[in-house]
């Protein structure tokens, strides 16, 4: 399959309920990857799945996973196809009729096998991951050394297969209880904010917190 | 497996890595379960793991999922065990060498086999899961009438075997990054906030937002 500027309709990448919320532009998908910080990887263990929160980065085209070379989760995720899911929720859809409650959200789902990356690949994978966990952050710290980057391991998956799904605006309530009223619609936004630095009780006096973690925008959390 | 005050350790729920992360307290898998609003279902559909965002709802010791009568993903979670995972992200964690950041978060897998329930038992899973998504709101909407319910599957699964784990405080530093000092280390926290209530256009005038909605706590996002 070739990289276009739209997603790739296999049997499991294309959504078949609600296909409304379906998208297929490579520009959400991406947008949606960015925006989120931790993803769901799904793999089979012993034929049953297991789901796990993970950190994450996109890079062009692929998306990067990494952990400790110990982990059971990412040898898994090399032997078969996984399912890598980011969901961003924007808001709970109150509703005329409990069956029309809903979520407004923003949600990616990547199919596919994993490789394992070594070298340059590696490195610079690693990089980016930092960079999307904490913008700013790589050039100020100290790098991974030999025996850190033997220890860990980085995975990447094509961005070839993914369905992309988007729920926004209010209820889709059933006209007979629009006319019968009374009753409060709406959306109620959910918003993310950075709190205030907490500064490790082993730092050194005179380290002020830097800009890059005081000022860290909030767009990096999506709307 | 009995429901008691611990939870099971069998071995796809027992933690391997970190174990100093792992928590065994059915309190806490209750708590992590009431404070996510969304969670993370893992099928296995050909093969192939397929992880999907849903709606969810805790009551006692069952976790309760819906959706269309015709959703592929339900069926596929009545014939073979599930695995579905909640995840909040607390902060991100700053650290002095790139592979110490991390994040600060809370995390419960739960494993089993679904059941698909009916009767009194679906009526009040649906009205626990409305009301974890909206608090307040089920006693002043409509309720589900014959056709909605007809439409719509409710799954229970018994909460006996998760593995939970958490994670809080500052990084981890090699002591001879910190004493190398010079580089800020800390945690930057992730706060969620509801916004202002956006109500529908086809709302008729002078319904004003409620209570439940206007003033909804934060408290369910967790801290």
């Amino acid at each position: 399959m070739s990289n276009t500027d739209t997603l790739s309709p296999t049997p499991r990448s294309t959504v078949k309920r609600l296909k409304d919320r379906a998208r297929t532009d490579r520009a959400d998908l991406y947008e949606i990857l960015d925006a989120a910080l931790i993803c769901h990887l799904g793999i089979v263990v012993d034929g049953s799945p297991v789901v796990l929160p993970t950190s994450f980065a996109r890079s062009g085209d692929t998306l990067y996973l990494h952990g400790s070379t110990g982990a059971r989760s990412l040898r898994e995720a090399l032997a078969a196809d996984v399912s890598i899911t980011v969901t961003l929720l924007d808001g709970i859809v109150y509703a005329r009729s409990a069956m029309h409650f809903s979520m407004n959200y923003r949600s990616a789902v990547v199919f596919g096998r994993c490789r394992q990356v070594s070298g340059d690949e590696k490195a610079a994978a690693l990089q980016s991951i930092v960079e999307h966990l904490a913008p700013g952050a790589w050039d100020v710290v100290r790098q991974p050394n030999k025996r850190e980057l033997a220890a860990t391991s980085v995975h990447a998956i094509d961005l070839t297969e993914a369905s992309v799904k988007m729920r926004s605006g209010g209820p889709g309530d059933d006209l007979s209880d629009i006319e019968a009223g009374g009753v409060w619609a709406g959306v109620l936004p959910l918003q993310q904010s950075w709190g205030d630095p907490v500064t490790s009780t082993d730092l050194e006096p005179g380290v002020d917190v830097p800009e890059h973690v005081r000022h860290r925008p909030v767009t990096t959390l999506g709307r």
